[in-house]
């Protein structure tokens, strides 16, 4: 396991994290000041800059970046499944051209919150097929373009309106089942909070192996949690032995970075420069 | 499958449902005015009004128990732990008085929460052994009174504070290795609350078989969910689809009731007759 004590070097910064305080060329600029070397944009903070104007600011600031935010909300009925395919097709252009070297999926849970406007449904085993079916749909898609796909596991909280793949097992089973030969077009994208309470996770992470692992995630649960979507801790701050989960990562190989990806108001009010000197303290001290 | 449309003969209700409209007597009081011919107690309000008498309560008005609401918390540290057990003996000293099938387990999450005053710690595999190791100890005393024990796995939102055994598999495993020869003294109480999102529902429901089926609970999983404790929804207001796991749960052979188990503030703030009425209503409906 790398000893993250002495310097920053593998900190990534999910871009969320920071959403509140200013724009993605702000973020830039802010993660060149704290010397942080690599990020993690989302789909919404692209556009509101301009894709072009985005990739040229991560190309100038010489900044890697550890994946791209977000494709999936898959679930859908038959009046939005275009849309859905379609808007998943733009998140594999706009990761090619920004240089991401991976997209992140959160394959959406039932269809009327994945894609609001599709009609009720209760049918969470139909949501899952739908999921499979989708991403071997944008996986053609996407392997034209060389951009892996990394399923990301949400907490079981978020079943039914982010994502109805939940544990990590579920999301190697779809990797398993759509790229057997572990072809490199598709992996998983784990997050401590959605993953530590598993009791399989230690062996889940094993069967991943280097080649499915393209992303790593931190953060912290807190206790209580006062808002499931945006009261996630600062890395030591909560109740997940992350350092575990980062040696079994570790053990498989996996040698990124430790991307940080925080949805917290309590974090999104204050300063910029506060929460990335924070972030950089704990990510030398508990991550 | 049972047809529950014409009667609500095979209603429970968890008396935490009108926690805060009165005491256990004026609940059963309420029971009697409705025709609900079943409960499930807590401790707290049981010992609010006294053993003797909640248990006389019990018997004048014919009702049924489906369980005592409960035991666990066994997460401890060491100065805790004498504590934990004596109190889970008495958990079934009071099962037995009152004429409950089952205690229902809540094995508790990490020591700090579970019970207050223990050292912080967030090794959640630890608290896994020492949950095993301690349903292992309260059988020995539960055997001598003849009182099942119904390992409830929670929902992940609870993993740190309240349960750490959070699906089906995980609380089965516990049965298998304790109770290898399904003596009945060991089983799972179900909620779809809790298990609703899970990918191996079905397939550990048919594991579990009759004679580990101990209890069925029903409320709703709200979108959005307002409060992780006590935002829980009558059934038909939420997303869980409840009459396809009772279907599973009734094909393994459970001919139990059907338990109504609902922590909100909404519902709390209703008048008891309401409540029920709608229980009554939703039970005929979409359990």
């Amino acid at each position: 396991m790398r000893d993250f004590s002495a310097d920053h070097r593998w900190l990534s910064l999910n871009t969320a994290t920071l959403r509140k305080q200013g724009d993605l060329l702000e973020i830039i600029d802010a993660c060149a000041r704290h010397g942080i070397r690599a990020i993690d944009p989302w789909r919404d903070q692209v556009a509101a800059v301009g894709l072009d104007r985005a990739a040229r600011a991560v190309r100038d600031a010489g900044l890697d970046l550890t994946g791209y935010c977000r494709g999936g909300m898959f679930v859908a009925d038959a009046a939005h499944r275009t849309e859905a395919r379609d808007d998943n097709r733009r998140a594999v252009d706009e990761a090619k051209a920004l240089g991401a070297p991976c997209i992140v999926l959160v394959v959406g849970g039932l269809p009327q919150y994945s894609r609001p406007g599709s009609v009720l449904s209760r049918d969470i085993a139909g949501a899952r097929a739908q999921v499979d079916d989708a991403i071997a749909e944008m996986m053609e898609y996407a392997k034209q373009a060389n951009m892996p796909l990394a399923v990301e596991p949400l907490h079981p909280t978020y079943a039914a309106d982010r994502a109805c793949v939940n544990t990590t097992k579920q999301a190697l089973d779809i990797c398993d089942r759509l790229d057997p030969r572990r072809t490199g077009a598709l992996g998983v994208a784990l997050d401590v909070y959605h993953i530590w309470w598993d009791p399989e996770l230690l062996p889940q992470i094993a069967r991943a192996g280097k080649d499915r692992l393209l992303a790593f995630h931190v953060c912290d649960w807190l206790v209580p949690t006062k808002d499931v979507l945006n009261d996630r801790g600062m890395m030591g701050d909560g109740v997940i032995d992350i350092k575990s989960v980062r040696a079994a990562v570790e053990a498989q190989g996996f040698a990124g970075y430790s991307e940080i990806e925080i949805f917290s108001e309590g974090w999104w009010a204050k300063p910029m420069d506060e929460v990335l000197r924070t972030c950089i303290e704990r990510h030398r001290t508990v991550v």
